[in-house]
């Protein structure tokens, strides 16, 4: 059986901090495969961090998912969490708990107590390294989770307060969760919410940015209006996104992550 | 026998995309062994991706390739192209087709329809993920190109146009093709057509750049000249490059990807 | 046995380059294991290089160590360089000597001279892809190191001069050895070196900036002060950091790379 591990930081890629925790687990875990979720969360970002592995979790193989993301440094407790095939490592601050959501629900939670599966000493700034992955080439090498530490009430563990998403009188609110390389501006809105409103691909949206309203035409894909014209569209995450095609439409708009958008359809549309 | 992957994108680093793609090759292709090509192509640019793959794909070993960059979305066919050892699959954008023309050319062509090789529900926006990620990974573990779809007449293939490169009256005329990161500039001029010139190493060139004539020395390699100075050499894809030793010829020249250059030996020079 | 190669380079990650030597890698030896350590390696900075590899090689397995910064182009020697379990390639400018150092020395090192072991024909400015690639995967596949060429005497390899870090008088003086993702500011000050000198989790230090002295906490880790106060702490590395809780310590204090501090303990302090 190959064993997965993967791995999402906000390290950057310009040290040698993810090739250390690679080193860690080859070193323990030899047969063990790594797979890079993201190195780039912006410095300290939970929430981000958070959105990747949910909007990722589905299509990574059962394994053991390390995410560090942790502005408190070392000083919160570090937890395991089962949930589906999986089992999530990292801190308790809320990091794990949209992917443990959307992996169906934590079904048991340890706290990562037992020094005997750490590489020591323990830097207290790169829990990554010494922490975290160590244990997770552990778990792949037959040791239990029951074996890292006591088992801590689920209802104990830190979760992030969930986006924006709310849907009233015609109305979608949500907020925007993130922004990729093109421009996208993903909103926390699912796309089976603007259907609960009628909207449908041929549709236009209006979009409420403040006291602005645009009329967006939704479709399948950016790719059906011309390069230039904003459009949203259901994205691969099930959510609405907002996109010019060929361009940049959280510039365009005026729209970082975390702004607040509403949504509703167009009168006219169907 | 490994099954080799590889993937060529512009999904760029800053989110899951790259690890869902590969997420979903491992689940299927546990043993297979991913090579990521390059995932910071600019954002629509199937010419830069197109001239990486076909710079890259020697060194590369047989396997299944996979080169997604494709600004129109979904809206043309994807397709799978046997050349020399190789399979490539993608959009049918012309992004296949400078690597299939460096492999030795198209040997069979498929359309990707056959939707058992796909994971789904396929989003519109993401067949990188959908589409070539879990049909390369099923060849790798038996399924046969043939089973992918309907065979494609090979003149029927969308090809990129070669970059201009036209040896006449003594002088070269091509055009940048892409900018490394260390500001050298690559031009689509085979070193071999400046030898019918005959310029050596050791002799000098003068680049035409609009009405500006610069001399510059051709040498084998950029450090031939001292820190700071312009130098042609012949690149590690054979091509002719313009460097500044420790420098940006780049910016130095004002020669973006596109621009058009005119090379010729200089009057003293052998 | 699982046979690990490591690759650290400033080819970056927006071409084909960092590719080209997995490619060439697998295809000689395609049961090895590769970690890239690190590929934005400032163009050719190699004291920034040599820090990476020198602070990242105690996390890595046994192995073949690839570096390749080189602003000199091919004209070097090039060199395998055998210390504690590891085998590291680069060019002899001085990129593996702290890493060297940091593995317990040089025990022998050969000239990468026979050139069975390259591939031909050899780009002059492409090294890591036609002799490091392929000497590295060649020696994971049975090949000895004394087959590489002629032996070197061990005083013959180039060594970059050691970051300054002097202790006297009741002052430590060092430089900035690196600026990481986080604008955390790495000294080439051991906090050995601080404890020498009474200093102690809890204590205060004072930094000497030129003319300016600023009163500085030593703590465990950056979370121990307020978000946006400046903390000294002894870094994954074990060297002093300088650090912004959620912050930016190079900018704030103007400390690039090289930059001269001291350090002192506070009056009061322990």
């Amino acid at each position: 059986m190959t064993s997965v591990i993967t791995l999402l930081t906000d390290y950057g890629l310009e040290d040698g901090y993810v090739a250390a925790c690679h080193g860690v687990i080859v070193g323990i875990s030899p047969e063990s495969r790594i797979i890079d979720v993201c190195h780039l969360v912006p410095s300290g970002d939970v929430r981000r961090a958070a959105a990747i592995l949910a909007q990722t979790i589905a299509y990574l193989p059962a394994g053991v998912h390390i995410a560090v993301v942790d502005p408190g440094g070392g000083s919160r407790r570090a937890v395991a969490v089962e949930a589906g095939s999986h089992v999530f490592l990292g801190p308790d601050n809320g990091v794990l708990s949209w992917a443990v959501h959307a992996s169906g629900g934590a079904k048991a939670a340890y706290e990562l107590a037992n020094e005997d599966f750490f590489r020591r000493p323990v830097s207290p700034t790169f829990h990554g390294r010494d922490v975290f992955a160590p244990v997770a080439a552990h778990l792949t090498v037959g040791r239990s989770i029951a074996e890292l530490g006591p088992e801590i009430p689920l209802e104990r563990l830190v979760s992030l307060p969930a986006p924006t998403s709310l849907v009233r009188e015609g109305v979608v609110e949500g907020e925007v969760l993130s922004v990729d390389r093109y421009g996208n501006t993903q909103l926390s809105v699912g796309a089976s919410d603007l259907f609960t409103l009628g909207v449908r691909p041929g549709s236009t949206l209006v979009v409420w940015l403040g006291r602005r309203q645009i009329a967006v035409p939704f479709r399948e894909t950016f790719a059906a209006v011309p390069p230039g014209e904003l459009v949203a569209f259901a994205d691969s995450a099930g959510l609405v996104a907002l996109a010019v095609n060929s361009g940049d439409a959280s510039q365009r708009l005026g729209l970082p992550p975390g702004a607040h958008v509403r949504l509703s359809p167009a009168p006219s549309s169907g």
